[in-house]
């Protein structure tokens, strides 16, 4: 089995958390000076590992191993969220680096902008599998302050590169590690979980009209209150969600606005930000159902008409069951009993990569649950042990 | 019985309809240059009618019958809210020109900022009953554009001008009509509303305290979701309160704010603007209780904490029997069967005035129901109807 050098990982991640430091955290943003210099620290890191390292036009870096195959793709993102934590997608990069040094045959990459600091999101594992056209990179804005894409590219001293694409064949498949961003794994008492899929996101908006009146002069019974209409959908949706959910769905309510949002005025609109995931399109599909049933009761029941819209509708990306089976092995022989299989409930590049070849992840625990905020921490002890059964696990698959 | 000159008092109307002019409607906020110009229109009509006008340093503009007692208060607002309607406070101030006019024994007033556009709001009739002090108009700001209230009052040349006061004894009671901003006559083919009270106001702020999470990493088991809460709680204060309310309570949430308000982040935060309105104390209090039962039964089921705080808790301003009496027999008289008896769900000077002296209103029928917007309007007939029963009613009392 291979052997990470623990101390020297723990070294890289200490060295990569020192550029854009913020308190004890990082600010990276995606093309950001602090995250330029993140991606050179990085291509020297790859350098000196033995692989051949470049950054692309959308700002991937990518370390390519110079010995044959077969091959495994490892790695993640660098850029932070705003004033965020030091690990999130840096682990997974770091922990590619760490089984290069330790001799395995896979090549690095850390993804642009996983985060979304850009209209679009996901340009690094979206332009490599192929699926980001020059048109999107024409019109995407910094969701921060509105930078043209292409002028930050430009600034970054990356316009005109061409842009990396996987190259058929040549992996095997793809490992990214990844910290929770939960607390399943404390909550439970365990170390590591075994991720059976991302779960898709079915993002929905839901828009309730009714007739914006004086609440002084309008009787309950001449009402037709937008808000209150969806005051009690999302009181119906709380009660049958449960009744046909899968085990691990989630559905999430981020956000309601009233029109206009007065003290005394009856609100003639209402706005409802709602979305549900799971990593089961049956699952996904018989809550559509339900979402869609609850909408169409309201609309027999209330004085004010709901509109349905879907904003999203992704696709569950699925793990490999071989590459489970291989972290499944290591975590039981390096943690025997503290680990267990969980679905990501967020997005992750994994899930772009996922169409082209066959993808794992693999999560430590965050302490409190606390991620893409700056106090976002993992035991040291728990990272070695994700990184080495990460290595355990790649030699396996890649024997398998 | 007085006749009222039916002709003079729709030219009164529309003459000042014509200062400040938006659309079919007015823009008069108060203290403006427009508002200014209606209150030196209205002292010429006060002194045609006999009466001694003057202003005061609110800019109230008051006109004082110079003969013997007893005497009735008579009046309204004549500034608008922005680009609102032509009648609104007007109307009651025209109707007291013309009850002078006819004749009557009556002091006619004009109270200034009925609409708020400056903080506290009801400047003039608070004023005029001893109810606003010098420290509230230091501070007072334009809700509009953050003027200060004193700035305001010299640049419309009110500076150092004396306040005026109810003369004590002087009044046996004062009577308003306004048009009823709502449809409930204009529903029932009515033409007339006698008042019963204007509502008091509570007004509530319900903050629910949840945790903030990343709605992919958060179970649903996890969750202290404080948006759900507040959907849940306000689902119940729906079932509940038609159960206890009064005939005419109305209730009403304006305002949900989730925090941060994103599509997938579980609201850490909820805040919630939610008001009743009764005639009734003991029904105000009955709604409380019932309000107050249901965030105890919020905190003790919810893994949030929901605290509830009163903005305001207004005394309900009931209407004077005699007088209501003398407007049911005057309506009964020139409109049999078409009129009824019906609280003010909308505040008006009246509830300040009804501090020092007996008070009565009457409602004519807005068209479509629209107030506070330039379509503002009256059929002519009614308000016609709505001058000579005011004034029937006035004489009535007097004698009575």
């Amino acid at each position: 089995m291979p052997q990470i050098d623990a101390a020297r990982f723990l070294q890289d991640l200490h060295d990569l958390r020192q550029i854009g430091k913020y308190r004890t955290g990082v600010h990276r943003p995606t093309y950001s000076p602090q995250d330029m210099e993140a991606r050179r620290w990085l291509m020297e890191r790859l350098e000196e590992c033995g692989l051949e390292a470049s950054m692309d036009g959308i700002g991937n870096v990518y370390g390519r191993h110079r010995g044959p195959g077969p091959h495994l793709l490892v790695g993640s993102h660098i850029e932070s969220q705003n004033q965020a934590g030091w690990l999130d997608g840096a682990l997974g990069v770091v922990a590619g680096v760490a089984l290069a040094r330790a001799g395995l045959p896979v090549d690095v990459c850390a993804f642009a902008d996983e985060e979304g600091h850009f209209e679009g999101g996901f340009l690094g594992s979206r332009s490599i599998i192929g699926d980001l056209t020059e048109e999107e990179i024409d019109r995407s804005r910094s969701r921060n302050d509105g930078t043209a894409l292409r002028d930050a590219l430009a600034a970054a001293g990356l316009a005109g590169r061409p842009r990396l694409r996987i190259e058929p064949g040549r992996h095997k498949g793809f490992f990214e590690m990844h910290i929770e961003q939960g607390t399943q794994l404390e909550g439970a008492g365990l170390r590591l979980g075994v991720v059976t899929g991302i779960v898709a996101i079915w993002q929905w908006r839901i828009v309730i009209e009714g007739q914006q009146d004086h609440a002084g002069g309008t009787t309950m019974a001449e009402r037709r209150d937008a808000g209150l209409a969806a005051v009690r959908l999302l009181a119906a949706i709380d009660r049958e969600f449960p009744r046909i959910c899968g085990e691990r769905s989630t559905w999430t309510t981020g956000r309601i606005l009233l029109d206009p949002g007065a003290p005394s005025i009856i609100p003639g609109r209402a706005e409802v930000l709602f979305q549900f995931r799971d990593v089961s399109v049956e699952v996904l599909e018989r809550m559509e159902a339900g979402l869609r049933a609850l909408v169409r009761e309201s609309n027999r029941r209330e004085r004010c008409a709901a509109t349905l819209t879907q904003m999203s509708r992704a696709t569950p990306a699925l793990c490999d069951p071989a590459m489970m089976a291989a972290l499944d092995a290591a975590a039981e022989r390096h943690a025997p009993g503290a680990w267990q299989r969980m679905p990501s409930g967020a997005g992750h590049d994994a899930q772009y990569i996922a169409r082209r070849m066959p993808v794992a992840m693999l999560f430590v625990p965050s302490i409190g649950g606390i991620s893409h905020h700056w106090a976002e921490d993992t035991k040291e002890e728990d990272l070695v042990l994700g990184c080495q059964v990460l290595a355990d696990a790649a030699e396996a698959f890649l024997k398998g």
